[in-house]
C-alpha cells in the first residue's frame, strides 16, 4: 500500500475522480450549497475546487492553448494558494448559489477531458508528479466531502440519513492492555519511492525513550465513564486552553453525542442511533483526547512513538475501512495493537512542525503543506473515510487542538 | 384599490399563492437554499413559511381531523410567533438543506388542498378575518422574496440575473419643486371596511402644522452631488447614531452601488448595469435619507405628514408597477405630488408606534405587527416589488434605522 | 423652579462647580479612573470633560489670549462633538491613567480662574447663554458621576459603600389607584424665559385622548410579583427586540439585583442591602418597564400624557430628593400624582423625536441634542440624582430601549 | 548564575520583594489600576498576586493560625489555579477599583510580617522548595509588570515616560555572519542542583543535526529593510494562520512602532523616541519573527539548537541587563553569539511540550506550567527586564504565536 504511481496514471485518474462523484450519489442538489460552519465547505465547492487544482496546476501551465472552462472560478475555487490570487472568503464559501451543481458537473467533465487528452499526448505527461499530488489532494477531499456533509446533516433538525447501514452495532470489546517498546533511536519518515506528502520527510533519526501504547483505541463505552466520573467538569484534567474552550461553549460530551430522554444518541451518516458503546469514540477535539487520558492516569502518544510501533504493526487485514463511513470495533487478533488504521484519526500530543532540513516545493503549489505548520497537532492512522491511498506509517494529518468535525479518537500512552 | 374582500375568497387565494410560485420560475434550485445575511430568509422558507400560516392559523384549528403534512415543520418554519411555540433560530434558516424545494412545493400542494377544501364546505370559512391576513401576509413575502433573493445574487462575483427587462434607462427627471401643505387637524388611518392591518388603526385625531412636500423622490442624479460633495465625511451631516454605524462599516454609496473603475454601477435584478440617473435612489437607510435631506436643508417628513398629502393624490394611474421590480423614473404629471406609490418606499422620520387606542388582536395573531413597535421606523407608498394590493394612503410599513436591503428611498419635507 | 437665570452667574457657576467636587468626596483616587462598561465614563472624564466644556465653548471663543491647559486635552475630554475635531474613542475613556486626578483637579481651578476673570470682565460675560448651558450640562454630568460610580462598584465583589444612609427602609405603600384625564388638544412645550434645552421646543399643539394614570410610581413589591409570575419567561409580554435581549443576556430581575441565599437584595450607594418593597423599582430598561406594564393589563404613559398630567401638579413639596441618591417610597397626600419627581425617571412609550419646527443651533453647539433623535426613548420627572434646576414639566431625558444604569422606573397608564 | 539556594532565604526573601516595590517608584496611583488588554493585568494586581502566592502555598498550609489579611483576595488574586477555587475573571482585573493600592501594600506587610517569622521559626521553614518558586514566581511578574506598564503608558496619547534613561542610542553594529555548529546528540534540560522550573527537566537526549546560528540578533535596522521590501504585504513569506492574523488586524509594523510624519519612531518605556536602528528588534510575534526569517531565506532555531549553541557560550560579561528595560545593541566580541542573554527573548520554531518522562507536581502547584503546553511556543535567552536570576541555558519562556507585548525578537538559523 504505497500511493499512486505513475505506471497507470490514466486509470488511477480515472478511478478518483469517479470515487468522488460517487460519494455525491445520495444528496439532493440542496445538500451541495450550505456551509453550516466556517471549517466545513459546500460539496459543490470541493467538487469544484479540485477540479481546479488540476486546471490550475496542469492544464495552464502546459499549455497556451488551453482555455479555461470559466475565468471567475480560478478565484471562486482557490482555496487558499496566495500564489495564485486572490481567493473568494473562506466563511462565504456557502453563500454562492452559482454556479449551480450541474454547471460545477459540467465542469468536471470538461477539465477531465483535457486532462485525458494531456496524459495521451505522445510525450507523455510532463509533471507526473504533480498529477500525483492532485490525485492525494482529491482523496483528502473525499474525506472532508464526509465529514463536511455530516455536519451539515447534523444542525438539521431532520436528521437526514447520508447512507444506510445493513451494519448492527459492534461486538463485545477487549479490556485494554498495554504493549512495551524499547526505546532508542529510530529513523523517522518515509523511505520508499512512492508517493507521499512533503510533510512525511526528510528522512530523520529521532530518539525515542521506551513507552507503553494501549492495544486498541478508547471506546464509547471508556468515554461514557469519563463523562459519568465529572469528566467534563474537573478543571484539573485539562488543558488551559481546554477549559477555557470548554467553559465558553458549555460542553459536556463528544461532537456529534445527543442526550435524549437522558440517554446518549450519536448522530452519523446513518442517521441519529443509538450509541454503539464498543465502537471507538470518534469526534473528540485534542483538548478531550488528553483530558481523557489524563484521568485515565495515561497521555497522548507522541507522533514518534505512534510511528514507531506502527512499523511493527502490518497493515494489510488490520483495517476496518467498511464503506459505511462510520467507525465499529473489530478485532484484529493477528496484531497485538488493534485498530491502528482506519477507524479514527487517532490525536498524538505533538505538534505539526516540519521534520529536520524540511523545504517546501518552490511555486504555489509549495502552499500544499509546510505554511500550515503552526498551532495545529498530528493526527495519525486514518479513518473509516481515509481513502485506502493514504492508509500508512508515516502518514501525518492536522488539525488544531479544538477541531471536532473529523473522524478523531485515540489510543492511550505511558511511559515505560 | 382596497385590498382583499371576503367575495371571491378562492380565487384571491388561488391568485396570491400562483403568483409567489411565478416568482420564484427564474430561479435554480440552489437559489431557494442560501441566507445571505441574518435578515435575509432563503426562498424556500417564504415558500414553506407563507404556507405554514394557513396550516396554524386556519387548517389545525378548524378540524381535529386535519393531518399535518410534516409535525416537524410547525418547528422549522414558525417566524416569530411565540404563542405557537419555539422556532428554528433565524440566522439559522440557510443551513437547512432539507426538506428539499421539491418537499417544499408538495407541502404548498397538501396545504392548498385542504385550504380548498376548507373554503368549499357547505357553511362557508369560518373566520374569513384569517384567510384575509394569510394572504396579505403571503404578499409581504412576496415582495421579501424579491428583495432577499437580490441579497443572495448580490454577493456572487458572477453577478447572476434575475430577470432581463425590455426597459431601458429612465428619461430626463423634472427639478424639485415644493407643494404647500396647509396645517390643521386631520384624521390618520384607516376608515375603510376593506382588508387593513390593524397598526393602520384607530383612527384618530392628529395636528399637522404647515409643510412643504418635493414633487417628485430623491434620484440617483441628486443623490451622488451629495457623495460628491462629501456626503459620507461630515459628521455633522448624519445621526450621531448613524455616524457610528458609518464609520464602523466604511460606508461611501449606497447598498447596491459598486465602484468599477472610477464610475458607479448598481446592482440589479437585472443585473450589473449602468447607473440610472434619473431612477429615484433605492436601498437606503434612514440614517442616509436623513442625511441627504440635511445636506439638502430639509427634512424627512412625519408619516402624518405623508398621509395627508397623499390622501390628496390619486393612487390609479399614479404608479409605476411594471414586474422589473427595479423602480424608474416616471413621471405622473396629472399629480402635483409624483412617484408617490409603488417605486421605492419613502422613509419618514415617524418611530413606528401604535395608535392612541390601539390593542393587538388575541393570541398567537396579535403578534403580527404590536411586537415590533420599538426601535423601527415608518416607510410610507410602496415599492416595484410591493403586491398592489398593499398600494394605500394608510399602509404603515416599517424598518429598523441600519435596513438597507429594502427598496427605500425618500421624498423631501420643509417646514413652512 | 426654573433653572439658571443671568442675575447671578458667578454664584450659580461656583456653587454648580462646588456641588461636582463634594460628590468626589467618598471616593478613592482608584475610583476616578474605572470604566465599567462602554456606557458609564470615569469620574476623572467627567470631572475633565465638563471643564473642557467651558473651556471649548467660551474661554478659547472669548479671548485670543487665552493659553489652554493642555493642548491634548480638547482631543481627550471632547465627547462627541464633530464640529470641535475627533475624540477619543469612548470606550477606552478608562484606559487613560494620565493625566491624573491631581493634574484634572488642577484643570479644574485653571478653568476656574480663567471663568471668573471672563465673568468679572467690565463689559459683562458676552455670551451667557452658554454658560447656562455649560452649568446644565455640568449638571446632567453630576447625575451621570453618580449612575457610572454606582456601575464601578457593582461589579467589585467586595461592594463597596459610596456613602452610608441613617434613612430606614420605606414606609407602608398607598394601593394603586387611578386618575382620570379629560383628553383635548394640549400645548406641550416649555412656555416660559428661564433656561431650558432647545429639545423643550418649540412649543405646539398635540392632541392627547382621555386616558389614567396610576397615582404612584411601580414599587418593587409590585415588581417581584411581575417575576414571581414569571414575567421574565414569557415572551407575550415582551416586545420582539426585548425579548431577544432578554435571551442574549439571560436576564431575569432588574440590573441591580442580586439574588443570594433565595432572597433578592439590592445594591445601591449605600452598599448592599435588603431589598426595599416599598420603594419605587429603578433600573429598568424599556423593555422591563413595558413588559410590566403588559403584565399588568396597562402600558406606558406617552410623553405627551405625562406632561399634561404633570402640569396638574405642582413640584413644590412634592419631591424627594435627599441626596442618599436612593430612591426612596414617600407619600405626598396632597397631590393626587405621587412621586412625579426626584424618585426615578419614568419610562414613556415616546420615541425621542423632534418637536414640530425644531431647529437645533448653529454650530458644535448644535449637536447638543439633536443628533440623538434617534432610537431613544424619553424618560420624564427626574430621578433622586437629578439636580434640582432640572426638575421641570418639561424636561425630556431620553436613552436607549435596554439602558438600565440610570434611575429608570415606571408609572402605568391606560386607555381612558 | 543559578537561581535561588537555600542558604539564605531571608535574605533573597527581602530582596525580590524589595525590588518588586522599586519597580513602582515611578507610578503615580491611576497607573496602579488600568487593564489595557485581556492579556495585561494592573500593577496593583501583580503587586497583590504575588503576595498572595505566599499566602496561599506557604502561610495558609503551615498553621492553622495564620489569619488570612482579606478572605476575599482568595478569589480576587488567583490567576488560574483551579485547585485552590474560583478567579474573578481575568479579562475584568481592570475594573476593579478596591482594594486600593494603599490597602496592596499593607497586604504585603502583613504577608512579608508572616513570612519573617515562618521563616525564623526554630525548626527551619518546612517547604523552601515553595518558597523558592515563590520568589521565581515573583521575579517572572516583575517582567510583567515592566510589560503590562509599557502597554498601558502606549495606548496613553501622551506617551508617558517610565524612566528617563542616560544611554544615548547604540553604536554601529557588525554585520550579520554564521557559526557552525556540528550535529549529533546531545543532552538537553537543567543538570545542575539549584533551583529550576519542572519544564525544563528531565534531561533527556535529543538528535539535532548539523546547524548555523547567526551572530547577533536581527535589528531594527535589517527590520525595517524587510519592512521596505514589502515584507507585511507578501503572503508568501507568512504562515498562514499569520496572514490572517496580519490581514484581520491590517497590521504593517512592529508593535511599537509609530508612523510619524513618513518616519518610524518607537514607543519605550523611556517615552516615544527615534527608532535605535542598531538595536534588536523588539516587542514581535512569532508570525513576525519567522516572516522575517523566511525573507532572509533562514529560519528560526529550535529551542533545542538554541540550547546546544547556548552552552558554548558564557553568560558572564555577555550580558546587557541594565535596568533601563529597553535593549540596546551591544557588542560582546569575547563570544562569537553576541547578545545571547538579557536583549530579548529569541522566539524558536519549538512547540511548548513536555520533555519526556515530565511529570507536573501534585496539587495546585503542579498547575504552574504544564496546563499551558498547548499552543505555545518557546521563546530563550531572557530580555532587557528578565530577572539576572532567570538568565540560564534551559530557560524555557512560552508565549501564543500572536503574543507581541513582551520583549520578543529573533536570531536566524540555517541548515549547515
Amino acid at each position: 500500500m504505497t500511493g499512486f504511481t505513475p505506471s497507470d496514471l490514466l486509470g488511477q485518474y480515472q478511478q478518483v475522480r469517479n470515487f468522488t462523484e460517487k460519494l455525491c450519489i445520495p444528496l439532493e442538489t440542496e445538500d451541495f450549497v450550505v456551509q453550516s460552519m466556517p471549517d466545513v465547505s459546500p460539496t459543490k465547492w470541493h467538487l469544484a475546487h479540485t477540479t481546479w487544482f488540476f486546471e490550475t496546476f496542469i492544464l495552464k501551465p502546459s499549455s497556451t492553448n488551453y482555455r479555461p472552462f470559466n475565468e471567475q472560478f480560478e478565484y471562486l475555487f482557490n482555496s487558499y494558494y496566495n500564489g495564485i490570487g486572490e481567493q473568494f472568503p473562506r466563511p462565504h464559501r456557502g453563500l454562492l448559489t452559482r454556479p449551480t451543481v450541474k454547471q460545477v458537473f459540467e465542469y468536471r467533465d470538461y477539465v477531465d477531458n483535457a486532462m485525458v487528452q494531456w496524459m495521451n499526448q505522445p510525450t507523455g505527461p510532463a509533471n507526473a508528479d504533480t498529477l500525483l499530488l492532485g490525485l492525494n489532494h482529491e482523496q483528502q477531499h473525499q474525506e472532508l466531502m464526509l465529514t463536511d456533509i455530516k455536519h451539515v446533516f447534523s444542525i438539521n433538525p431532520t436528521y437526514p440519513v447520508y447512507k444506510e447501514s445493513r451494519f448492527n452495532e459492534s461486538g463485545s470489546l477487549t479490556p485494554i492492555s498495554w504493549h512495551d517498546f524499547q526505546g532508542g533511536a529510530f529513523e523517522i519518515g518515509f523511505t520508499e519511492q512512492s508517493f507521499h506528502y512533503d510533510n512525511e520527510g526528510p528522512v530523520h533519526q529521532q530518539i525515542v525513550p521506551s513507552f507503553q501504547l494501549a492495544n486498541r483505541l478508547v471506546s464509547n463505552q471508556d468515554y461514557l465513564e469519563f463523562i459519568e466520573d465529572d469528566g467534563y467538569k474537573r478543571p484539573e484534567l485539562w488543558l488551559s486552553e481546554g477549559w477555557s474552550w470548554l467553559t465558553k461553549h458549555q460542553l459536556s460530551h463528544p461532537f456529534y453525542w445527543r442526550m435524549q430522554d437522558g440517554t446518549f444518541l450519536e448522530f452519523t451518516l446513518q442517521g441519529l442511533k443509538n450509541l454503539d458503546l464498543s465502537a471507538p469514540v470518534s469526534h473528540l477535539s485534542l483538548f478531550e483526547a488528553d483530558a481523557f487520558a489524563r484521568w485515565a492516569n495515561a497521555r497522548l502518544p507522541t507522533e514518534f512513538e505512534w510511528e514507531v510501533a506502527s512499523k511493527q504493526v502490518g497493515i494489510e487485514g488490520n483495517f476496518a475501512n467498511n464503506e459505511i463511513f462510520n467507525p465499529i470495533a473489530h478485532a484484529d487478533p493477528s496484531n497485538k495493537l488493534q485498530q491502528m488504521f482506519g477507524d479514527v484519526w487517532e490525536w498524538t500530543s505533538s505538534s505539526y512542525s516540519p521534520y529536520p532540513g524540511f523545504k517546501p516545493a518552490d511555486g504555489a503549489i509549495g502552499e500544499y503543506n509546510g505554511k500550515f505548520m503552526c498551532n495545529q497537532y498530528v493526527l495519525r492512522g486514518g479513518s473509516c473515510a481515509t481513502s485506502l491511498d493514504h492508509i500508512r506509517h508515516t502518514y501525518r494529518n492536522f488539525f488544531p487542538a479544538d477541531a471536532r468535525w473529523q473522524f478523531s479518537g485515540l489510543r492511550l500512552a505511558r511511559d515505560l
